[in-house]
């Protein structure tokens, strides 16, 4: 796995990368998966992540700090309320400079859309995004690209539905931009009133992927996977919307099962009604395992981003 | 310490446990103590222990963090109000199944009763319960039953009061019941209208405990040791009722001095005026050697549950 | 560094060091911070520090947990609100031997003057104040001397001023303190209303420290350098007053390009108005690099506190 082709630094947006960078890191990712849990404890050693969540994300904190730890490394860990000198009025600039005198790298997680870049331009040190605001969210959109590429082996030619809230889904339209880089057709499954954005249909006609929109689920029996995502309450300033919308799918085990295709199903969870529990232990659940390869995807990237070729150094 | 009659991987509450089960504990968790640090410190090397409070409990969640750093092992560590995945409205279930993804066994605490058992039946890594709502709390139990057995050199044949809240103090319910698998007689000092359930009650005769009930806490003068609990505001719903039994009981230095026996004072803490601060040099303060006992006793859960024998790995 | 002459055990206060005690700390901490990572990742394997906020500081928080893992030490860590026993009504010195059992050392963060003291007093394990109330924080003032020591090489014969919030600035006061073990002049610079309370004069008189009073900002430009605060909004009970004050000194680039000498600028961070972020890249800007200082003299002070010898440990 060497480094010479894979430059960046910090891991801000996924406008940053191209396909190569991303199949760099899937096969990386993979190469990582395989070792034993001791050839990888002591690659980051003595090193330190400051893991700064601004808002809670429970999941993408524990899956972060796991990372960091498998490979041998240490954690300083606040969370949102915590930030004292934040709520006296200092500038996330000047956190980030107190920061980098103690820890080799930094996750950050913020309301604000555009923070990690501010974080990132304050500091010497490596910074990865873990979700600013409505902005983006680029390792969950990585993790969903590497669950892809491990539960069917590639990705060119997949035919991939997307449910749910297309609107606001910060998850989906991460992975749609993600996945103009391969050569995929793309199913999307909305209610007309929290459909695929204007920009991201243009977007998809520039890059020339075959895409289609529907508001039948049952679109999602001719795909080789469906992204389901939760309809997100926080998102709606009309609550009576919410309550129109929150249960207009449901994926339950009697509806899969009546799939021509064994349609894998993918979920940043948390879930709510729109995927039936009744699914879980169906070969079709792949959620559940997402957990897994989000931690060796953020492995890979707290290695990268620290320049650590894992075949050399192994 | 050979493990092939200990099949516990799971520590969900103290009705799993038989008198070996209990017995083997307790010498495991003795012959654990008598080791140097320096030999327990890479037994966990490379495990990653979850600890999920969902409601704040200090004083156990650093007893269980210390276990398993003294073992070499790594916390990841969340308390309540950071779950960020339950506010949307994620299972527990579902929250587990993250978890497995990240560590190698999760203790939990939760403000609702057969929430360890739901985590359990969620996920294929050890579970230990750190108390479950009005549940059990069967780590705090078994540091009691250690404190005994290791102050008193034994546990049959002891004569024991339990002092304050019986009604509503799980610690003294989970107690009681670990201690019918021994030989001793047990005194209950209460005021009536906090004194035992009558179910324990019936237990205890069927179980042909030898036990009295008085409102007199000279009672304790004729026993090898007392345990003496807080009166819990947060259980009563009339508070008045409250502010007429809070300061029924108070042991202090002038009446265990005159106790025709030394009995030992044990207290799960926070204390507020049952017990007095004149009593902590007294020899008959055992309760803050309890916090230490704590400690073994949460390392020597988080060992059998993972399945290491302290003789054939030292 | 023989710590034969070196007799403390907590650091609670300013008024415990004597000159020969700074300058130790001093030059331990020079030792230590031309040492290699790899020689000082070992000192403290298999310690355990307590880092107890009983009120959030995220900043000093952080830098004490860095200088433990960064020595191999691990931490235990808890934030104020979480203290679930204290709530339940524990005193502190019962809290205290709770985590005398957890750990070998424990940081301490308190709102109230006093309680590391107390802390201290009740048990067996080194305590080390990080603030308490609007009492010390001798912590941040060895890392403001440490400051001075290593970018000035020496303190004295230095010319020092004091910018901001000198009535209640406890950062300011403790610094002031310390230098007083020092033959340097300081420059005291603050509106009548905040300037330096009388007791703090009455002790420079009598320890013959030479110091001079003014409200004009330019007399930082005869010094070699100028520690700046902010006007602390928190504690004025008088907002009106606050936003009459909190704009009356504003040190920038321009201001500083026009003085006599290239004075060192100071600032125990975090800044608002009185510290404009276009001197950031000037060389006069020492506040920065003060995070660094920071975390060395906190390793310093817990090697010390556990009576580690480096230059006969590496």
């Amino acid at each position: 796995m060497s480094l010479a082709h894979f430059h960046h630094t910090n891991i801000l947006d996924i406008d940053q990368f191209s396909r190569e960078d991303i199949q760099f890191i899937l096969k990386y990712a993979q190469v990582l998966s395989q070792k034993e849990r001791g050839q990888l404890s002591h690659l980051l050693e003595g090193r330190i992540l400051a893991s700064l969540f601004f808002e809670s994300s429970t999941r993408t904190r524990l899956s972060f700090e796991t990372a960091m730890i498998r490979l041998g490394g240490k954690v300083i860990s606040t969370v949102g309320f915590q930030f004292s000198s934040i709520s006296k009025g200092e500038s996330l600039s000047d956190t980030m400079k107190m920061v980098e005198a103690y820890a080799d790298l930094a996750v950050i997680r913020h309301p604000v859309e555009g923070s990690s870049r501010i974080a990132s331009a304050a500091v010497n040190i490596p910074v990865i995004n873990a979700g600013d605001g409505t902005g983006q969210h680029p390792t969950q959109a990585l993790l969903d690209v590497y669950t892809i590429f491990i539960e069917k082996g590639c990705i060119d030619g997949l035919q991939i539905a997307f449910v749910g809230d297309l609107k606001y889904g910060r998850t989906i339209h991460s992975l749609v931009k993600l996945l103009c880089h391969y050569n995929v057709k793309m199913i999307f499954v909305a209610p007309i009133d929290i459909s695929l954005p204007e920009s991201y249909r243009k977007e998809l006609k520039e890059q020339n992927i075959q895409f289609e929109e529907t508001e039948d689920l049952k679109a999602i029996w001719d795909c080789d996977l469906a992204y389901v995502t939760r309809i997100q309450q926080e998102r709606f300033a009309d609550q009576s919307q919410y309550e129109l919308l929150k249960n207009v799918y449901s994926v339950d085990r009697s509806f899969l099962l009546a799939s021509r295709k064994e349609t894998l199903i993918m979920h940043p969870l948390p879930r709510l009604n729109e995927l039936n529990t009744d699914v879980d232990d169906l070969p079709h659940a792949a959620y559940f395992r997402m957990a897994g390869y989000g931690v060796t995807i953020r492995m890979t990237l707290l290695l990268l981003c620290l320049n650590i070729d894992i075949e050399s150094e192994i």
